[in-house]
């Protein structure tokens, strides 16, 4: 009993980070939206300064707030009944929207310099996120290739997983701080009179947006690294891997390091064997690296 | 054999990872030094563009490169040998210098505003670079009153663990994001003729800091979350939580998630009571949660 009122305890703090999370990204947005229409003439698409607007607002919306829910979808306790295939499905899904909407509102600023004849790809703001978007394609593809496709085999993608699940948390993490950069030049170029050093109201506005886009990815991070916080392993999976066994088409999880799953579940891992085995896939790719 | 092999093979790795972070980390200190003295005019302490340039030095010297080495420096395996209390005072040790070049940094910064009548905290880069400060300052006194002083019982630890390692990470990333918007601010306002867009070498260098510096906080990330690059329990603290009690004074590690060190133990954790018991501080204080 003591156990299931920590539990659900667990649980409410889980919800309530969620819902602390979706609010602050939906906030971002409306921000992003607030100082795009507000203060800077909405949005076009005709080479002035409304095209550009789609950068900030695109940036956030997809690659921010959309990327950070493709990170911690596999952790929403009632999608724990779906496939993971489906799961997988989702978390790509909300990934190539996330990049469509990145690549879109680069356009969009290259379209914005070259119709202003303004130098392309001079600041750090440039070189970074650029260098970020090219990662977020690549960890796009190679996880398609060896999550979702059905060749790679189960040593592959256990070795692999640490590594997808670094990447993402790492470039997602850059993009944040891409975006801060991002804020930082429009506020210095764009506020002249008043400058942006005289604190204006938008100045303060944006400043928040960026606070705010700080939060958002500390709190997708903290929900993404909880261990126990994590989808529960397939029966499938955990009775081959207790055996020794590696089942085709799915991860290699390690049931040592999932401690709520190892409590639910009726196995007892007691050969020898099978724990050489498991500990060898705890080296090997264990799923809670990050 | 084998497992030698791959263990000899993962040692070099490290060091060859260790390697490439202090590389990485002396450069960008080095560049941040080029920069200031080549076309800032140098170092000075007196109200003058000389004394804001402490801040970039400083905050690369200290509130990175030092705060890196920090959190990496419970993973060098020789240190292993040495005592967690000796370990505890490097690590608060590093992180108070770096606390203290990350005040200096910011009083040179503020000197410098208040000399030639330029508005404190306006900007975001200000409001993040002092937010991340009075966290990191909590982090220490908290991380020293819990950790350090003999007073904080087992449990206590144990749950405030996952919190520490988190919001050291966080912190550390969110000062590498601030010192991206610092050096995008700065090659702005400093560059006028020729400005930074129209790329003079002065702002390819400072662009080549900044993603060196993104290269840092990935490296370090990368080896901090690593769960086999972990120290090993103390013996003392894995035999006690085997058993079911928390020895005074330690923290409480769980044996199951780490398995390099349960392969070299003698202990096998076959006991029902233990299990349960294990799985519990699992839940509340896993080390390896980032």
């Amino acid at each position: 009993a003591a156990l299931g009122a920590r539990k659900m305890e667990d649980y409410v703090l889980f919800l309530a980070l969620l819902a602390s999370t979706l609010l602050v990204g939906f906030v971002s947005v409306i921000l992003s939206l607030v100082w795009v229409f507000h203060y800077r003439g909405g949005l076009s698409w005709d080479g002035g300064s409304g095209e550009f607007n789609w950068h900030p607002v695109l940036v956030i919306t997809g690659f921010v707030f959309i990327q950070g829910i493709a990170i911690i979808v596999y952790r929403l306790p009632w999608t724990w009944k779906c496939s993971k295939l489906l799961m997988k499905l989702i978390h790509a899904g909300l990934n190539t929207i996330a990049m469509i909407l990145a690549i879109v509102s680069m356009v969009a600023a290259f379209d914005y310099h070259n119709a202003s004849n303004i130098p392309n790809m001079y600041s750090l703001h440039s070189w970074i996120g650029l260098t970020a978007l090219i990662f977020y394609s690549l960890q796009l593809v190679l996880g398609f290739a060896v999550f979702l496709l059905p060749f790679a085999p189960a040593y592959l993608r256990a070795v692999f997983m640490p590594v997808h699940v670094y990447s993402g948390l790492t470039i997602f993490a850059t993009v944040i701080a891409t975006a801060l950069m991002g804020i930082t030049e429009k506020l210095i170029f764009s506020l002249q009179n008043p400058s942006y050093s005289s604190s204006p109201p938008e100045a303060n506005l944006v400043n928040c947006l960026g606070l705010l886009l700080v939060v958002f990815g500390s709190l997708v991070l903290w929900m993404a690294s909880r261990p126990h916080w994590k989808r529960p392993l397939e029966e499938n999976t955990k009775v081959l891997s207790a055996i020794g066994g590696t089942p085709e088409g799915t991860e290699v999880e390690s049931t040592m390091t999932n401690s709520s799953n190892a409590d639910k579940s009726d196995l007892r891992i007691n050969t020898e064997a099978a724990r050489k085995q498991n500990l060898k896939f705890d080296e090997a790719g264990q799923r809670s690296t990050m």
